[in-house]
């Protein structure tokens, strides 16, 4: 590709474009990026990359362009996106729900614009430029949302563009996508923030200082609640609708366990903490995880 | 101390032999363990202890004894206990929880043994003595129970033997001690074991595969959810009194997050999350996690 156009340069967008320069998959890499904090980082770090100041009288002929935003921005970019593009474009993203997203894009763009939403299954608790990692997409799932009557030749350059980079590659529609990360990742973030969330009002109504006992398991949690809020509250409002089923299994499960807990019946409780153990396992074969006790983490 | 004897022989008993054989702290350490394959591995590992068969005929004069095994094992431990102390020891345990195992094994032990039980905040996923470190014990936080009427030369023999290995010591009531960490360790572990199941049974319903993109999340809370089973039952059981209420709040607060998403209060979701925020960075100012993004994982 030639040129290519980032939109956001946080962590995930100045991943990407570690990644492109050091894999050098394009030739000019532009990037548009509204905070002037990431700006300076950017330059700081001498990321190479060509900084556009806006989106207006943009005369660029984009091969790619990735919105790296908070879906929650999108609404506002493609009018200008819109604007500039006057030939065949390919628009991707990186956002974590698609159903919502893939609708409401669809129906603002231009014609002449090929949306085809990607995901890929990376990131961090941590945001900004200064966290962005060339590996960053390194041997990770990378999800593209493939839709009827989507135009073959323009998906297939899409997967190289992401091969490249070191993912790999899975098509998945809008619905099958945000139902399953509603489980693998939508639901274990707000399962954390909540228990975090617990474990406050826990301290404030015993007046306990317990944050500091939180190596026994809470930590873990804390990680993850850390994530980037708008990132997250984008998530849970765009995927409602497997959110709320999500969370009432969940309840429901923990009600069982509580019951288990109650009446003390041992053996119900055995199967299940059993059965866990081999998900673990499942998801180390699968290299999902580290091989690693305790993540091989040591402080 | 001349002679300590440790019995049960897996991950934490492990640990504290090979500590105080690194850091000398004891002439001679005892061990009792009835599972064959640990002792093997003990003695292929060269582990330096010497193995008692059995708890019978017993002549040797302790001054520390360890219950390293499940709690659910010291009702059968103590009358065997009971029979070859014949003077002033020191008994302790690393249990997970104190207030139903103090009482217990109160009620049941000679009045010559000081009983004074312990609980190192560490551990991993993982279980047996091959994973024994003699680390594991090094700047971590270990509770000691004092209960009213304690005699405090024991207290300080057995403050002194946790330091000597690396330990930071604090003291509680037993009663404080379940609670706090019914909050800071076993309603996480017991959330984590309800999401496992819970992406098992919707992996069952839906027939998705979503164990494979457990990167977003989920992984995470796998991690505990490998923890030893029995451990977790008898943690489950003994502090069922705080756990009830405890999950009944965490079920409160997910109702609330339900109903903010529901109803896309973006304020209050927002509040929820940046407080999250801040009690990771105090997670780790406390130096209760490592302060890499991702556990400073890397696969």
């Amino acid at each position: 590709m030639k040129n290519i156009l980032i939109i956001g340069c946080g962590l995930l967008g100045s991943s990407i474009l570690r990644a492109v320069n050091f894999r050098k998959t394009s030739k000019n890499v532009y990037v548009y990026e509204k905070s002037k904090k990431n700006i300076s980082i950017v330059k700081k770090l001498k990321i190479k990359c060509k900084i556009l100041k806006n989106l207006n009288n943009i005369s660029i002929k984009f091969d790619l362009i990735v919105l790296c935003t908070h879906m929650s921005q999108y609404s506002r970019i493609i009018p200008k996106v819109n604007k500039f593009i006057k030939h065949k474009t390919i628009l991707t993203d990186v956002g974590s729900t698609k159903e919502l997203s893939f609708k409401e894009v669809k129906k603002k763009l231009k014609k002449n614009i090929v949306w085809i939403p990607s995901h890929p299954i990376t990131g961090s608790e941590v945001s900004g430029p200064q966290h962005g990692d060339k590996n960053l997409f390194k041997n990770k799932w990378c999800i593209l949302i493939k839709q009827k009557k989507i135009n073959k030749t323009y998906l297939s350059k899409l997967k190289s563009f992401w091969k490249n980079l070191g993912s790999k590659i899975i098509f998945m529609n809008s619905k099958q996508h945000d139902t399953i990360f509603s489980i693998t990742s939508h639901l274990p973030h707000l399962v954390a923030y909540n228990l975090v969330k617990t474990a406050t009002d826990f301290e404030k109504q015993k007046k306990y200082g317990l944050i500091k006992f939180s190596a026994g398991g809470l930590r873990d949690f804390s990680r993850i609640a850390a994530s980037n809020e708008i990132m997250w509250r984008d998530i849970f409002f765009n995927n409602k609708k497997n959110m709320i089923p999500a969370i009432n299994l969940f309840i429901k499960n923990l009600q069982s366990f509580k019951k288990d807990i109650t009446i003390k019946k041992s053996n119900k409780i055995l199967k299940k903490l059993v059965d866990s153990k081999k998900v673990r396992k499942k998801i180390i074969s699968l290299k999902q995880d580290i091989n690693k006790p305790d993540f091989g983490r040591s402080y």
